[in-house]
């Protein structure tokens, strides 16, 4: 089997100068993404996809299949003759054969250009099909098994059918059809669904004319322009969201009679495998009560309730149904009622009365279809993959190795029994062949840079490497970060710490500490993951000096319901009592100078950063703070108000942690960073704190980046890590 | 005569303790205006007012008139007393007696309290009359001899007029009546113009709807909301602005029938004594060609051009017409013409044909009334005060005895000859009695913190001091600001510089040095007032171990329009050459350490600060710009144009110090600090550059004040000063 060695670089068309072996300081342009070297730090990869279930290696000039028996690979597209091949026939430029993929059953490989897709058989060697791509429109969502496809203009929503466009809204300004809604929330990222088959497009077409307009500024034009954006903040008026299913054949679109959408959020869209129902998890507006709805797609009429759930804190529905490929009648229902994401299997064809239940993580629920626990455990179903009908098992991602990594598992739908796939020790992303035998398993840990295997599903079959990628960090004498657990501050959890020290770490020393703080909920910081989930920048700062310091407080992901909503209605306050246990740690190492902590974070980890600066002022003498939470009044509804209620329900927990009120508490050097056009946390939120300060006396520091949004990306995230380095380089150390 | 001791503190109504003689540091609360105790460093003041002939003066609790002859003061009106029987006739409260005034030719006072206009026979003891005030309106403005008056409400004009009010125009958003027009260039602040008696209302009545809004952002309200305000950029679409005449009693509206209002400005309202013309100095876009005008105000039609004045730089009439009180037919008409702004008589009665002809400034002129100039040399005029119409004198300030300071002077009309008035080395603030005999007279100079004089203005009698005012500054041992000149980068002329050093100066130490830079026209820095016009900030920063600079460039106010005029669509070019004159001068004492300079400066000093940080990168390691311009294109039409022309006629003088081209030659530290809602150097120019900053891989530091516009004041100003220093201290000191 000839070495694999396709390396991000030449993906990326980069010239690649070999590092030299002597070379010894790494510079943020290395260690920061978007700096122009930080590609030649990236360990190999090598891009796959399934042909049915012989797995492809597709790189820039070719694409070779994979035999699962001996490992050969053999060449089935070559880029050049395929590329003039569709030139001459006027299908436009063909540039890579990265994103190949191949017609389910048939030995024929889907291309695309930057004009057409192009269907090309390869027993046949010629273009069989071609359709051209629908140029300048935005979400384009391609019918599945099919070359329609549906897509946003503007605000309203477009079909292409059979080779003709026809619009399916024409709603006014103030509303917004076929894109995402309730800002991203929800588990929610498009909106646009196919049904299985291809027939009917189901759509989120939202009113937001009712909310107030959050005034954003472009400065990069002739003269400053407005640029509206909706914001509905917590507490005050929402938009209304409705789902639409359209029939591309008939042109005919009806909407789901489902209850008053005021302050209602329509989540989770599933279609049934016959295309005849649909299914939403709906949510009242205080986010503690789901109710899992069947409507008819054909007419829009709500069909049953078929399951609801209560919590006294908050529900937060955020996976589809998933159906059983072998039959129709189940599906497979993902909730942390028990504490953690685990599986439900529901039967359509068992409805029952049902009777309100207490569930062991504090809340309640009513099953209306007769429901199976698949798994349980205090651990947490990540991702459902995908299934192998023969062997009736679900293959998906899960925490019960370790809650800083994902696993393979399959799970055997008859008997219930699960078994783990693959190397144990390790953070797996797979793909699953057409069958659900085999997986292509893309696999990384602290010690191991990057793996690509090809694995049998059933336990049993040999595991082939396709990729055993080296660390090009490993070259240099870098910082190795390590990570540990204390106790919480409720002395009882344990959370997970990492630490980055330098690399002629002399524990005799007392060296200046950063703790860099995320914090908030679905985010974990901490993973079995090279350099455990360590950035560029730590292994910059320890490189520079610092001890760099991270832990994933209660409130943060991956450790189920419990541990995250201990934090509601009061933001912050559990959150940074665990992290002054990480101060407490630091500080009992002896090794950390108690006078030269520094703290920076961004986003829920900028208002943490904040909070810490303000709350613990004898303790944090330096923080960057980025794009924080000043004001939770002034976050958005969908977010704010499932962990913090509304202003109006829960004063204290809003005054407690409205930053604006202790700005006379600053006491060290604070800089405060944010995207000028920053659309999740609005401009506002730092605004009000300077002018807070400057009323109170106080000094923070400001910086702001005109155009960018709430995170620097590319040439400008250097430019931030730069000026990020040098405040502590002036200040802390 | 009793000592007369009125201070500031007690006119604030604050509570001010003894200074102790010990107090040997202030602080930025002392020294910065808007501190705490910045009250405390002030000098005595004392209020006083005319009535006809006599002094009065004007305390809270009492007003005294001062007997000519022998000083005595009597008291005339006490304020307990007169606050009772206002009260008891329900008229408002009155606070004090520090603004009252007296009835021409009567005796009786006009007091102001919160809701009326009072009329106080002081014969009688009783209240003759009241008027109620108009409140809740802006740009209220009183009728002439009368008590009817003109005001606004939104954007259009009403008028109360014999206790009822009309409105005068009705004109939708987009339009401005009443107000001041042309962004207050061309000596406008106003926008409504009564007639000599009081009988007519004009008006400036502005069509901003074609000008493009500059979208200022509130971030104070519950969600930030936007606040559009009219901002017309160098070369883009301007406002119109017609002048309207309206009368009160028959509630007519005229409007003159002027010339395409269409890129034309007018400027300078005068009324004819008998109120039967109206004459507007009009000038074309390109500012380079004035036009007095004169038309009949109750038609409106146009009688007939004055007189015309061009320049290949540019014209800027700053003055409306001064009628002489003893001829209506003879009017003073102010210009820089020949090189300094001086008075030229003109005769109604003596109309012209003329000729262009050359004047000595290197512009053309045409005066088609008979003219006689009146003043003349290289100094200027800078006041018209009034007349003795006895001696047929003309009472005005010119910088006749220096550039640096103001003094009285009379002109007699009859024979031309004029001389000085009061101390020659000081800068003067003049009041005329009625007859014009005499002036009370309030001047500073380095040596003097404030003497108040009644003096006679025909030079001969006896001068009677009504303050000698002691420097509170003395009692510490503070830094003594000196001046001096140097010679512009032109080799020819002289520069006035500043220059503070720390009271413990030893000539033999190194120290840093901070330039405090303006730079821009219409603005003087160094004047013979207390400390040659240094601020607090100044003697601040000396106190603690630097030296403290200015120099007013050429292109800098009060030096003649040669001396501004060279700098034309090169705004920054000269002014810089000129600075770096001054950083020689600076290097060449031996005492400033040449790798310790700093640049502070605002608005146009921001600019040049930004300037020479970038142009002279190696020379300045620190710099604070605030509100700075930093492309020109960005600054409004009248400023920017007039000095600059258009973008689209000088683009290499646009582009020459375009400071975002060249933000990667940022090499020292440069804070830029601005008020987030400023109107006048709006955000984007910041922003601007900090996204070129960025892109260029440069750093500059950042600070807004939120809801502050071009400048800070009050609290905010002290904070600001705190910060600045703190810059200079982190990185210069």
């Amino acid at each position: 089997m000839k070495k694999l060695s396709i390396i991000l670089g030449t993906i990326c068309m980069m010239a690649l100068p070999a590092m030299a072996q002597e070379k010894k300081t790494l510079t943020l342009e290395e260690l920061i993404l978007g700096g122009n070297r930080n590609f030649s730090l990236q360990p190999e990869y090598v891009f796959t996809t399934w042909w049915g279930d012989k797995p492809v290696i597709t790189d820039v000039e070719s694409a070779s299949v994979i035999n699962l028996k001996n490992g050969e690979q053999t060449t089935i597209l070559t880029l050049e003759p395929l590329k003039k091949l569709i030139k001459d026939e006027g299908l436009g430029n063909l540039s890579h054969l990265m994103s190949v993929e191949f017609v389910k059953g048939q030995n024929k490989a889907i291309l695309q250009t930057n004009t057409h897709t192009v269907i090309y058989d390869l027993d046949k060697k010629n273009i069989t099909e071609s359709y051209p791509l629908v140029l300048g429109v935005q979400n384009r969502t391609p019918q599945p098994n099919g070359y329609n496809s549906a897509y946003t203009k503007g605000n309203n929503l477009y079909v292409m059918w059979d080779g003709k466009e026809h619009q399916v809204t024409n709603d006014p300004e103030g509303w917004l059809c076929g894109q995402s809604v309730h800002r991203n929330e929800f588990g929610i990222n498009n909106g646009i669904f196919w049904s299985p088959k291809g027939n009917l497009v189901a759509f989120y077409r939202m009113d937001q004319s009712m909310v107030t307009d959050y005034p954003q500024v472009n400065t990069s034009t002739r003269i400053s322009t407005l640029v509206p954006d909706k914001y509905p903040m917590a507490g005050m008026t929402s938009h209304k969201v409705y789902v639409g299913i359209h029939n591309p054949a008939t042109q005919k679109t009806i909407y789901l009679k489902t209850a008053d959408p005021t302050d209602r959020y329509f989540t989770n869209i599933s279609w049934s495998p016959d295309e005849k129902n649909i299914f939403i998890i709906e949510l009242n507006r205080d986010q503690n009560h789901a109710e899992l709805i069947q409507y008819n797609s054909e007419t829009g009429e709500k069909i049953a309730t078929l399951y609801e759930e209560t919590h006294p804190k908050y529900v937060e529905p955020e996976y589809p149904l998933t159906f059983l490929p072998w039959d129709d009648s189940k599906f497979i229902y993902q909730t942390q009622r028990e504490g953690y994401n685990h599986l439900f299997l529901m039967d359509l064809n068992q409805p029952q009365q049902g009777i309100w239940k207490d569930c062991s993580a504090g809340g309640k629920c009513l099953e209306k279809l007769k429901t199976t626990q698949l798994t349980k455990g205090n651990w947490l179903v990540k991702e459902i993959v995908g299934f192998n009908s023969s062997t009736k098992e679900l293959i998906g991602t899960s925490t019960e190795v370790s809650p800083l990594q994902s696993n393979p598992f399959a799970l055997n739908l008859t008997n219930g029994k699960h078994r783990l796939i693959g190397f144990l020790n390790a953070n797996h992303s797979i793909s699953l062949s057409e069958s659900g035998k085999y997986i292509i398993d893309n696999y990384t840990s602290a010690n191991i840079a990057r793996n690509i295997d090809i694995v049998s599903t059933n336990g049993k079959g040999k595991t082939m490497n396709l990729l055993t990628a080296s660390n090009p960090m490993d070259q240099y004498n870098l910082p190795k970060p390590e990570i540990g657990t204390i106790k919480a501050a409720d002395g009882v959890t344990d959370l997970y710490y990492r630490i980055t020290k330098p690399s002629d770490f002399d524990p005799n020393k007392k060296y200046p500490a950063v703790i860099y703080v995320y914090g908030g909920p679905h985010a974990q910081m901490i993973t079995n993951t090279r350099n455990y989930g360590a950035s560029g920048w730590d292994i910059y700062m320890a490189n520079h000096g610092y001890v760099v310091f991270t832990l994933d407080n209660r409130g943060s992901s991956n450790r189920g319901l419990l541990f995250e909503n201990c934090t509601f209605r009061n933001l912050g306050t559990e959150e940074m009592k665990d992290q002054m246990k990480g101060v407490e740690f630091l500080k009992s190492t002896g090794f950390v100078d108690p006078d030269r902590i520094g703290v920076h974070g961004w986003s829920f980890g900028g208002f943490m950063t904040t909070n810490l600066m303000l709350t613990y002022n004898d303790i944090f003498k330096v923080g960057v703070a980025g794009g924080p939470v000043i004001n939770w009044a002034l976050y958005e509804v969908m977010y704010g108000e499932r962990y913090m209620d509304t202003p109006e329900s829960n004063p204290e927990g809003y005054k407690g942690n409205n930053l604006t009120l202790r700005a006379g508490d600053l006491k060290g050097k604070l800089q405060i960073i944010i995207g000028a056009n920053d659309p999740v946390c609005v401009p506002q939120h730092t605004m009000s704190f300077l002018r807070a300060c400057i009323d109170a006396g106080t000094q923070p520091d400001f910086f702001t980046y005109p155009g960018d949004e709430h995170n620097m990306r590319g040439r400008d995230r250097v430019h931030l890590y730069t000026r990020i380095t040098q405040y502590f380089e002036d200040y802390l150390k």
